[in-house]
């Protein structure tokens, strides 16, 4: 694989912390790496104006101002619904290409895949890293997590773009800066950008998913005697639960982290209400029970849209709800919630 | 699409009703297609004698003996765990080829995308059908169904081999068969051969599972005011529960038909312990309401293993235990189930 320490972050009409999950993840955990992010619609100021973090990475309007602060990879840091490759963004792969930048994609459309773009990379000798390709030979789950020694926690949600990955990563950075050794398990497309390694398992067959879960898993396992699992998704999505579901059973988890943004009422995109914190809960510990019996350790909160008294407040009704640890990990930190891991420990 | 009006049906090693499930579909509802079954082990009897059914269309124990009776095509009349290509059934499929059949496959692995049988096909103008290939482009669910015109049911189940597939077929039948207009909406090896149309959903990428089982849906709700959607494994499944529950939700189920095989008290290949029915019918409501309500409005055992009044005292049981009407669709007939159904309809 190249190197990509010069990123221009493509997130075109949609820069922002809820809209372009991974180009924002970059500018948080990897602005090193992140020379400008491309948007026509907020170019022309530093990122932190947008994000409200990211200091002085610059916003600009185009590839052809991006290639100025020389690059040296595209990368894509939006993915729309579906996941397809918009026809405006591949003249940007294919001009980027012929630049002689490498690309990063987490897009379902492959783009090694694509006869053109394909072409174009060869020709160039650009490298191209499809971050939602699986890879092969993949297992059926075999079931050896019922039995695990070690801990394992997964990240749910109730709804998609609640901060899964965010609650996951942070957690794991924040133990093992604490000297409690974690490994963070990646299964979607910014958690493998930021860990280098990782499966994105709503890309992976049906028939498949909880078999890569359990793989991803037991690689974490290895590496630290407690793997925390991004989660995908939610049991109540009308078109992703069952990623959600597979992950859930794939992993066997010791304790669930609940992640919701307060004051969101419907799962985006389908308008379906969201039930109670407390009705989640349930929903969840009563999916997981058949398959591996776990329970809602702790709750976070994504309060980033909130005032810090408004958040303050939402942590209070949702632990006054629920009974259950709450906290929001970016705006104070895991802390909050690493009392509650004790008891599945 | 080639013909396949003389198959021979490679079950090897498995004939039986629950370990060659296509093997024996064939044979149960197109045995004018079947020209022998393959498999060493039974081979030299009639199928009858192994199945109970089939007459005397003949096991034969290799396909030296197959090729004898003129087949056009050979049939993979099983799937091991997985769905991966055994090294000696490799062997098969290739001499096939080189006799000059067509292949049928519902393996994982694509047939036609394996250099060496693909090569060896097209240098003998065979034709491969792989029915577990995902047919492209495919879509994220857009929610249509919540709000849609027509009635669906779902066939759901305790366990893998419980008898959805064909619980919908049957029961699809039988309706048609009074007048009363129904869909069969295939979504597994097995249905998509019966029907000649549908999706494998369990090899279709997590993403885009749901999004699938609504369009076969709405095709299905196109050809008849009824669609009676096949489900795939089940909710308490550690390998494939995700696939089910992208099922449930996906196709919006106004009534869900639970399907079981009594005496059998864990989920094959994992030992985990299934529930009562009772709580089967609880796990499968909560999980589908969320997103689209509905109830299990009949049971379907699968009394094949037991004897008529084993089955009989089963049947009672269960419906005394849930308070569900139940029945066994092979047994006696879908009947006993289609006065349930009038409550949702």
């Amino acid at each position: 694989m190249f190197k990509a320490e010069r990123m221009a972050v493509l997130a075109e009409g949609k820069l922002g912390v809820l809209t372009s999950k991974t180009a924002a993840c970059m500018v948080r955990y990897r602005p090193q790496h992140v020379v400008c992010i491309i948007d026509s619609t907020t170019g022309g100021q530093p990122v932190e104006k947008v994000l409200g973090f990211g200091g002085d990475i610059p916003v600009v309007g185009s590839l052809q101002e991006a290639l100025a602060l020389r690059p040296d990879t595209l990368l894509m840091g939006i993915a729309p619904r579906g996941g397809a490759l918009p026809q405006a963004w591949r003249k940007v792969v294919l001009d980027s290409i012929d630049h002689g930048l490498n690309i990063i994609s987490g897009l379902h459309t492959i783009l090694g895949d694509d006869a053109e773009i394909g072409r174009a990379a060869a020709s160039k000798k650009v490298g191209i890293w499809d971050i939602r390709k699986p890879v092969l030979p993949i297992e059926v789950s075999r079931g050896l997590l019922r039995t695990k020694t070690g801990h394992v926690l997964l990240t749910v949600g109730s709804d998609c773009r609640t901060g899964k990955m965010t609650v996951a990563y942070e957690l794991a950075g924040f133990l093992n800066g604490r000297g409690c050794k974690a490994a963070f398990v990646p299964t979607g497309q910014t958690g493998i950008l930021l860990a280098g390694w990782g499966v994105a398992v709503d890309r992976v067959p049906g028939d498949f998913m909880a078999g890569v879960t359990e793989d991803l898993t037991l690689k974490g396992l290895a590496a630290a005697p407690l793997a925390i699992v991004e989660g995908q998704g939610s049991l109540i999505h009308p078109g992703y639960s069952g990623v959600a579901l597979a992950l859930l059973h794939g992993c066997c988890p010791d304790g669930l982290i609940l992640c919701h943004e307060p004051g969101r009422e419907k799962i985006e995109g389908y308008g379906i209400p969201i039930p109670a914190l407390s009705d989640l809960v349930r929903i969840y510990e009563e999916a997981a029970a058949p398959v591996f019996p776990s329970k809602v350790v702790a709750i976070a909160l994504n309060t980033y849209c909130l005032s810090e008294q408004a958040a303050a407040e939402a942590v209070r009704a949702a632990q006054a709800e629920t009974g259950i640890a709450t906290g929001d990990v970016l705006r104070w930190g895991p802390e909050a919630l690493c009392g509650a891991l004790e008891g599945v420990l």
